[in-house]
């Protein structure tokens, strides 16, 4: 059930409110899309009329979506997410790219002049890298941000970096326009409670193995925490087939913007985990309708510390970005 | 372990080799890619090193692979299946379309007029139809064949149809070019071994719920029976998702490609169920390396019996052939 | 939609009837729990309400069931499936064992001593063997179904065996009582429907790819073409984790009794693929309700032809039966 | 490569090994199964043999099996983890009961009393509740602690409740026993690093979605942080068939044995969400070799403001240890 709200609530409202409340059930304010909102799950409301007596309810939407806030329920045109001057989940093309982790300074040097001669958006490296064992890279940590400051500063261009933890939003804040989620975490709520209260953007990255309705139900944590700028990430999905141990599945596209208004990236990197198949998926992405790419480039693949076998060299980047031009214009969207 | 012969053997000499062998093993004699073989799994092997002893044993190759013919082991380079003046998998992309089933003449009529404006190489049209519910139209059966009879003799072009049953191999003979294993039938061990003596090519379509190894295996039932003319087809995969019943993965043609050399046609109207995706999964197929796309075409599709959702109409399927040809020839391939 | 008739209908009658429908679409006929019915999809049907003008109809039942009689729309009760004496999905559960491939007179003799001792209800054994690899043991065959028959005469016990194709119905005839149909075959619709012709009685197992739903509905193409008799089997399931090729869970027996009425058979030794987990799983599916169970036995497990890792020699099986004889009976169910 | 140290390093000898490591590579220090050890990374090391030549290096195990602290690479009998006077993986069945969610004092009372009827080992109930919805009843958070902290202090018996934030470590340290991961931060690497550090037995589930490999790397992260204490849960898999949210799968128990030496506890109630299967999953989980079992017990499931579907009443736990005494005898295991 959700009540539109006339305005904001006082606490002696709040209590009017929530004596139609069963035990352990509660209402969750907030503003969306400039209304002001108080949602509680259906189940629990003893009387639903009674809201409408009361002088501050505007409306009464009964519903029992698992998520009506990043569902159409609320709201039906595609949600912009607004990153400075940028725009994410408009008109034209998101690209945003750079190394899985962050190394030396060199290396984000190398990366940050081929991201800036494409006109890439946004520009991506890892600090603090969750990594599957215990006994490999786990990122540079704070020095890793410093570097990336370093980068900011010179080339005036928006970072994403994934954090792991509440406490890091602070270290991150001056430095990291936006803020990602990395695919194991994407049920971290400890972690979505806190990016939602931040309020700055937020990737959410789904989970290989979780569903296109349990994805979404995380990014209505951070809505419900009153962060309305949420940008998803699709890399890929889990298969039953051990010779694939990752699909690019190109139809989820279109479910996804049939189930949300949140603009949608796509990660090929990750989607394949073989850099000569990245430039393939990112093309069908953009056909199938993405809003973006997030692509990993390094200056010497090779070498790379992390995600080597998927990374990009610069200059097939800066190849792909030359297809991805075409074929975002075949689709309909502004690249540049 | 895989027996290279010198030449086709006779019955004494298959006796010698035979006594070598456990029991309830047997050699499966075959000529592949113009070799004669005798092929039996390793593990039943009494004695190896004998049979370069025998006269007419050129080589032995010890290999467990599970599909030694289907796979790279003693072919490295692309097989292309010949259909009349036709090559599939060749440099030329190739194009199949028709209706899902077999409706009517003036159906059929309107489709091949599409097919022939647009160099369409194959018409297909199913008269057998294997549906999930008995309840439903099962195909026109044997009068259908009739109805794609006249259209093979006025329109001379190539037809593809789906064969269910053994008994079915000889009416189909004279006017079916490609015979058509659906999902359901892939491993139906009894109609592949009858199609295998047929030396009929044979499009074999993997099982949305098998593995790349399940199907090849499948394939190699056909390959070991004697015929080389197998064609795969790809259309699509199950997912753990209830929201994606079916997934397009555009990551599965190279690895299908690193574990076969026969070619590989997508069906892009199965690989989704949705005829909005049917044009962005073909061209994802084809940037990213199949040889053919198979395309359900129907003058109204509103109207169709089978797969109405699924199927373009021939406006459509028009209009999709042109932006092929741009994707195919970006992707280094010859389109007509 | 489904017309309950009075009686059975003469070919006028059926004219009558068939004028409602839409092209390509039809009713089926047939004989279902001692009623007359006329079974055809809703969605073809112009008009509902003249059906019960018709003086032959008793009832029209609206439902979009995709498998109205294998689900409990028509019928609530469990059926049980008669096969001789026995009786299949009754009080008592029914206990089926003996060797996967028959391979010699002396080995079936030596099972079948041991499955008199343990009152075992049917003795099963295959004659005909879907493999995966071509150049594998495929069955004795016809020579096979001679060893049979000297065992069901000596013994006078049922027996099971797979059948592959719908010309092996007649020599099946007078020696096998339950005609198998493997997980491979789970979707072949050809032979589905010469088995429903033939009445006797099916085990249908399920594909361990495929959905419950998937299952009933080819359980309804049995049932559509007037074959009552059908015993259902549960194999086990495939995962997406490769440590783990097959599951067996518990849970589906109750979601299967929910939908369906049909008696259900546990297959242990398929549905791991590993002799030691054999027992364990056959005390699981009686726990959780299966009404019976179908094991593989062998005198030599170490040199069986097929299956040798899951087959549970002549001893071990009679230790599993004294188990099941406990468990089953703490589960409320006979077993002798 | 784990090097077996002879003693604990100083920073001398850390700085020596660790010269001969690639640029972010870096050794783990640790003591296991009372060694002291430092593992890294087959593929970043230089110069293997030099190893041996360092005075303070026992021995070099070439290994890059991906968890070698949880696997049997290093350990080969079963583990046991002492609580108490509890021994959770040794000859007696551990069995841990108690409410989902932590309601009220008279809630935990009823619970407490049937809990110490039954002689069970472990009482659970939890404060912090990760749940899908941001709606809902998120747990009672401290104020549960503290009624959780008056049952332990009358019954005197261990508690495990699930922590979701490292921050909470402090709070839960003299109350709860045994500190639970969820399933949706099996992969939080940094709540796992902060648990490795507190040193407390912890209990890890296994993220339905996930694999054997990747939830013992999630319990290596807990060994190699230096927590020996770690018991694994299973707790159900998800499945293809929407028809079958969760499968509890019993074959995975043997495979989980075959790749770890840590204790396995079942959780029946989760890994199927409906009440009447509790009982079947519990007895069939103790058949196939579990140490343990983890039941959701309310004094009114009606009224259980979570997982009131799954949640046994009092009366059914008790005549579920009944059961579970009889079959864990049948399995040679101590229930008491």
């Amino acid at each position: 059930m959700i009540l539109v709200l006339k305005e904001e609530l006082n606490d002696d409202q709040k209590t009017q409110l929530e004596k139609h409340l069963e035990d352990f059930s509660f209402f969750t304010y907030l503003k969306f899309d400039d209304r002001y909102l108080a949602i509680a799950p259906d189940k629990n409301i003893k009387t639903k009329i009674d809201f409408l007596r009361l002088p501050f309810v505007k409306e009464v939407i009964e519903t029992d979506h698992p998520y009506p806030l990043a569902s159409h329920t609320l709201k039906k045109e595609a949600s912009v997410v607004q990153v400075g001057d940028l725009q994410i989940g408009g008109p034209k093309l998101t690209v945003m790219a750079g190394p899985c982790s962050i190394e030396t300074q060199a290396q984000l040097e190398a990366v940050a002049k081929t991201i800036m001669k494409t006109k890439t958006d946004v520009f991506r490296a890892g600090a603090f890298k969750p990594r599957s064992s215990p006994y490999t890279f786990q990122g540079l940590g704070k020095d890793g941000l410093t570097l990336l400051k370093n980068i900011k500063q010179k080339y005036k261009i928006p970072i994403i970096s994934e954090i792991i933890a509440p406490e890091q939003i602070e270290e991150f804040d001056d430095i990291i326009d936006i803020l990602q989620i990395g695919a194991r975490n994407m049920q971290n709520y400890h972690l979505l409670k806190a990016l939602a209260k931040s309020g700055k953007p937020v990737l959410l990255k789904r989970n290989p193995a979780n569903t296109i309705d349990e994805w979404l139900m995380s990014a209505e944590y951070l809505l419900a925490g009153g962060n309305e700028n949420v940008i998803l990430c699709e890399r890929g999905s889990k298969t039953f087939d051990p010779k694939l141990p990752i699909a690019f599945n190109t139809n989820i596209i279109k479910t996804i913007k049939e189930n949300t208004h949140l603009p949608l990236i796509v990660d090929p990197s990750h989607a394949t985990g073989d850099s000569s198949l990245v430039e393939q998926i990112a093309l069908s992405a953009v056909i199938a309708g993405a809003d973006g790419v997030l692509i990993e480039v390094h200056p010497r693949p090779e070498l790379a510390v992390t995600d080597a076998r998927q990374v990009l060299s610069c200059e097939s980047f800066v190849s792909l970005t030359d297809k991805l031009q075409i074929v975002s214009e075949l689709s309909g969207r502004r690249f540049r």
